[in-house]
């Protein structure tokens, strides 16, 4: 396995893998500090391609490619985290990958995820794995009713889930996920849902952000609002949480990590390897936001300052929201970013309003 | 003479003339905002090549690529004032150009803008024309000495000037300009230097930022201190001029205008007709940053916020300085970018930090 020597200095090249609006805030971010990106993805028109110095139009499992791309950056680092095992496994012995394929197994895989956070003894959903009607029964016995049965793997915004009732045919169910190995969890009744985005250098350095707090609408992320409406104590012990996944997944670049928040009590929900949604709000409102951090956590970079001088509310622009650009250019105190992708399709994530106010506390 | 019919969507494609770090940080703005930018430059390694989605390595001249680069966008702009009018008279019928060719042959030739300036009733230094040793003479009989004689035009950062005193040689001293058709001008005692960024829109809307304070090391910007430390009727007065200075010219885009501050009396230094390295703090320090700012105007977006919410000092790293990258990113409150340029030759423009304190008032 592949580790950063030493750090990468300006002009070098940083390879992406995907080429959607994560990988192109990547890009402007490196451009910023003067690195280079080569962006390998397999769709001809991936927003990223826009700002990169380089581009490779190739699929994930193209080994040739992805042998000319290893050879022509620094480190790799990816987007999202459905790249596949094969892939990452490919790539670590031949360039410095980060985050490296163990972290990213680990969140690839629902139950594997779930077992990993449980064993740091932070609290999860009640949850149990499923693989056929059986395992089901017993599972929802464990998690109780109304559960949720989801796929362990590619499952994103929604998609890959199923509502299970008492009255729930569980054939049917298991069905509607394709028969796919899953995992049953129960609901946490959950007062806010918040978010910790961290970030972790090679030399094991960390910085952590305040915490957000997000509104989902049909399983997408709505809005981050920062600070969330929580006691210092629990913002606290939110940080605390993701410190301590983070070290232990020794982890290098940002993640981001879902929590409910109940009463005085944290679950942590899921764990995404890379920069998040959830943390579009640092863009405008900290002097180092996520995109740079990460980029200077994979290149062996001093990690930046996470502080915030503003107050802020993020809202995800879908679909046709970003049709009203012109107006929402001409708010006053709210920073637009728009991914440059052709198709608003309902539900595609288009953009992305920053709405800044004065810092209140 | 093309103006733009309507706003560009996101998605449309702007193009710029030059590929140096200002179109490089204009064409990294407009990509947040969704733009595409299609940047032309004689030089193979522009900057600002690596973060465009479409290049053209052509020199300015070349009316055959002027034109296939005028068919595929939407609007052009240019990152240096020393586009040769003729490249604006041959655009400016095929494309809409902002700025227009009519500001930038203001801008361009020293004596032109000075009678432009003077000629709207503002204050600027003793100048007067010179084309020989005859009329140096008489010019420095009008300035006093010492005075600097400077080329009329192709000047930049301390290039193509020379200072007169009593007892310098005029014959050597137009030598020394190639004999280039000149001006000679007074010295003006000032306290500071400060500048004014400001912009406007096609349909007239302005939009000016608050004032820096500029200090020069060898003829270069070295750094931007805002807010400048010169009184509220002082810092009126001055973004006061810019809006007149802006509105007289007609102008689309953003504008620098560096002037003198002498006790209670504002002198207008020069202008360039584009974004200005003495706004270069706006990156990090106001919601919508000069760059964005040039390109809503110049696309017909509404013009952004200029509010700023911390207090700034601009540095600019020159040559070596920005061999220091490791210690500067290290650095709490620092924003550090850098322009991906592969030789740092000594005086050479490599990249600037912003650092960030709370705002006092």
């Amino acid at each position: 396995m592949a580790r950063l020597a030493r750090p990468l200095a300006p002009g070098s090249v940083i390879g992406i893998l995907g080429g959607g609006q994560l990988g192109r805030m990547l890009a402007l971010a490196a451009a910023r500090l003067g690195l280079k990106c080569h962006i390998l993805a397999p769709e001809r028109d991936s927003p990223a391609f826009q700002v990169a110095a380089q581009r490779t139009i190739a699929d994930y499992e193209d080994r040739a490619a992805l042998a000319v791309f290893a050879r022509s950056v620094g480190v790799v680092t990816y987007e999202f985290e459905n790249v596949p095992a094969e892939t990452a496994a490919f790539l670590e012995p031949l360039v410095p990958l980060a985050p490296g394929a163990r972290a990213l197994a680990t969140a690839q895989d629902r139950l594997t995820e779930k077992d990993f956070i449980a064993g740091l003894g932070i609290p999860v959903a009640p949850y149990a794995a499923v693989d056929g009607e059986a395992s089901l029964v017993t599972a929802v016995a464990r998690t109780g009713l109304p559960a949720i049965l989801k796929t362990r793997r590619l499952g994103y915004d929604g998609k890959g889930q199923v509502r299970i009732d008492s009255g729930s045919n569980m054939v049917e169910a298991l069905r509607e996920l394709g028969e796919a190995p899953a995992i049953a969890e129960g609901f946490v009744r959950f007062d806010r849902e918040i978010s910790v985005i961290a970030a972790r250098g090679w030399s094991g350095e960390t910085a952590v952000y305040d915490v957000p707090e997000n509104r989902h609408a049909n399983h997408i992320l709505h809005t981050s609002t920062v600070p969330a409406a929580i006691s210092d104590r629990l913002a606290t012990e939110a940080r605390t949480i993701g410190r301590r996944i983070i070290e232990a997944l020794d982890y290098v670049g940002v993640i981001g990590i879902e929590m409910f928040a109940a009463g005085d009590r944290l679950v942590v929900n899921e764990i995404a390897p890379r920069v998040h949604n959830s943390g579009h709000w640092t863009m405008d409102a900290c002097a180092v936001c996520q995109f740079e951090q990460h980029i200077r956590a994979i290149c062996g970079w001093p990690l930046g300052s996470t502080e915030r001088h503003s107050d802020v509310v993020m809202t995800n622009l879908l679909g046709d929201d970003a049709a009203r650009w012109a107006e929402l250019a001409a708010e006053p105190g709210a920073a637009l970013h728009l991914y440059g992708k052709a198709e608003a399709r309902p539900g595609r994530k288009m953009g992305h309003v920053n709405r800044l106010t004065p810092r209140q506390s």
